[in-house]
């Protein structure tokens, strides 16, 4: 059997089963970050995520936008814990045939990563591979108990997000299918796209008010977020709306998709999916500048994870973004 | 220009003077590994090194070797400082089509790795890359002062190394050369070659006893690390000797090799190179159960990096395994 046939999850299955977890670790495999306990209620903060050329970069897109995204990628599942990085590794696997000019990009790419985001990358690895490769690991320190983790959401919550969704699906759908790609992507598409951004601030934020139960980053899409929260925290969720990107709205009209699928189902998208308290939630929404909106509550586990779709509460089904496997 | 013609330390150079350092950075890019300040005079350690299938993994060698070897690498370099990893993360990129058995294989591998070490790998991302890719980062906390850095070396220091030399190196030329290639290798180049070591007690029991004024680990090469040595602690070498493994001898012989070139110019050899406080070296032997051989002494900057040979100390050239361009 190969990986492909295996598919990500099956991967990552084998690869727990093996390495298993440790007493030292506070969080193991299975949240958006993993943590060691260091004593006196700290823990240090660990995350990994490595960009691959061949499958993560976009037609059209710089190396500069794509080591600016390697970084985002990883800083976005820091923003879901409410925590900041304090500094940075890079190990990048480089084709021999790059040009130097490509080098620089690739360079200031990492560079405005640590600028806004405001870490330093302290050390690295190059090494000459045939698939460019940008593996990017984070360091932070923090309080354990502070740490918003998947597994806190509570019936009764409100499920919220930070951001309209399907703006990323619509510019790579339009990128891929040579038909529906327009002579330029609209610029919240572009954007979406080849300058994504991790909401770090409001992350950190948001945790520190005290008002969320759980988190995680929707960067594998939002209707898979919505199960990695509700299976972690051992509950049911019931969307009543799913706030659309209006560039992704014309672009599903202009070209004949769902607009709703667009995005539930994309991916690579760094808003934060979030559980709160709901007498906390007008604190949540104020801290957010607005930028938070409530599309559900959380439901015992026994009635599954909805979406209100004409008057019915549907089924959302456990689809998004899986390497080795692509789903429609 | 491209990376092939630029190299890899062109390549350094330009991602160091792009990313620049920070004051946060108690090493940046250029020790073993970086560290972070974190207070009261504890420094994180962090160190990342990137396995790449097509250009890392030898003709022969198991996804489970390859594994292993991609956290001894990692673990070597913690070693040379005389720090334990606490924790270590794993980016993967895997091919489509490999094969279910070959990431069990990779998984068991990575398990050595911790166990051998003892330390958990607590989490990881995998990936779909053309290129096998295994990119481990570790994660340390140490005192400051107690980190045994590349420039402490001071004039009139033993020069000293924790093992003998061109096993690694004989064992890779027999493998890449037909004409040379035995039917099975002899068992300590195979072990060289698939199944290095780091010498993580050692280095942590050489940091302790406070002998050491600086050390490195010799995976780019013996006469590569001693230029990485002398010119972080900007002073010269003359070596008197450079102990040669016994099967690396008997391979050099049978094939023509100059078996001092094979120790001097390999790589991928993970023994330590250290300079010792001459009042001290008697204990640092104590220490490492006699394995540690003088091999010569530190000298002024402008005397240079010689080694005796036939009498004469001539120049030791800085050459070593470096990607993109390969020397001979």
């Amino acid at each position: 059997m190969s990986l492909k046939e295996l598919g990500e999850l099956g991967i990552i299955r084998i690869l727990e089963s093996i390495l298993g977890s440790s007493a030292r670790t506070a969080i193991g495999f299975g949240d958006d970050v993993s943590a060691v306990k260091l004593g006196s209620g700290k823990v240090a903060v660990l995350k990994t995520d490595m960009l691959v050329g061949s499958t993560d970069v976009p037609l059209g897109m710089t190396f500069r936008q794509a080591a600016r995204k390697a970084v985002v990628a990883n800083v976005s599942d820091l923003a879901a814990k409410g925590v900041r990085p304090l500094a940075g590794l890079v190990a990048l696997g480089l084709p021999a045939n790059m040009a130097k000019r490509d080098l620089h990009g690739l360079a200031f790419g990492l560079r405005d990563g640590e600028r806004e985001y405001g870490f330093p990358l302290v050390g690295g690895d190059t090494n000459e591979s045939q698939d460019l490769t940008i593996s990017i690991a984070l360091f932070a320190i923090a309080e354990h108990k502070r740490l918003v983790l998947r597994d806190g959401a509570k019936i009764g919550d409100i499920v919220a997000v930070t951001g309209a969704f399907g703006s990323t699906s619509a510019g790579l759908k339009s990128l891929l299918d040579k038909k529906k790609r327009p002579r330029q992507l609209p610029t919240p598409l572009y954007k979406a796209v080849f300058m994504p951004r991790a909401q770090l601030k409001l992350g950190v934020k948001l945790a520190d008010s005290g008002a969320l139960t759980a988190s995680i980053d929707s960067s594998d899409g939002l209707a898979w977020s919505f199960h990695e929260l509700c299976q972690a925290s051992r509950v049911g969720m019931r969307i009543d709306e799913v706030p659309i990107d209006r560039a992704a709205k014309n672009f599903a009209l202009l070209y004949n998709y769902d607009a709703t699928e667009l995005a539930l189902y994309g991916g690579e998208e760094y808003h934060l999916v979030v559980t709160v308290k709901p007498n906390k939630f007008d604190l949540a929404r104020r801290i957010a500048d607005g930028k938070m909106w409530q599309i559900g509550t959380v439901t015992e586990r026994s009635e599954g994870i909805t979406l209100k779709r004409n008057g019915n509460y549907v089924k959302i089904p456990r689809k998004g973004w899986e390497h080795f496997r692509r789903y429609a």
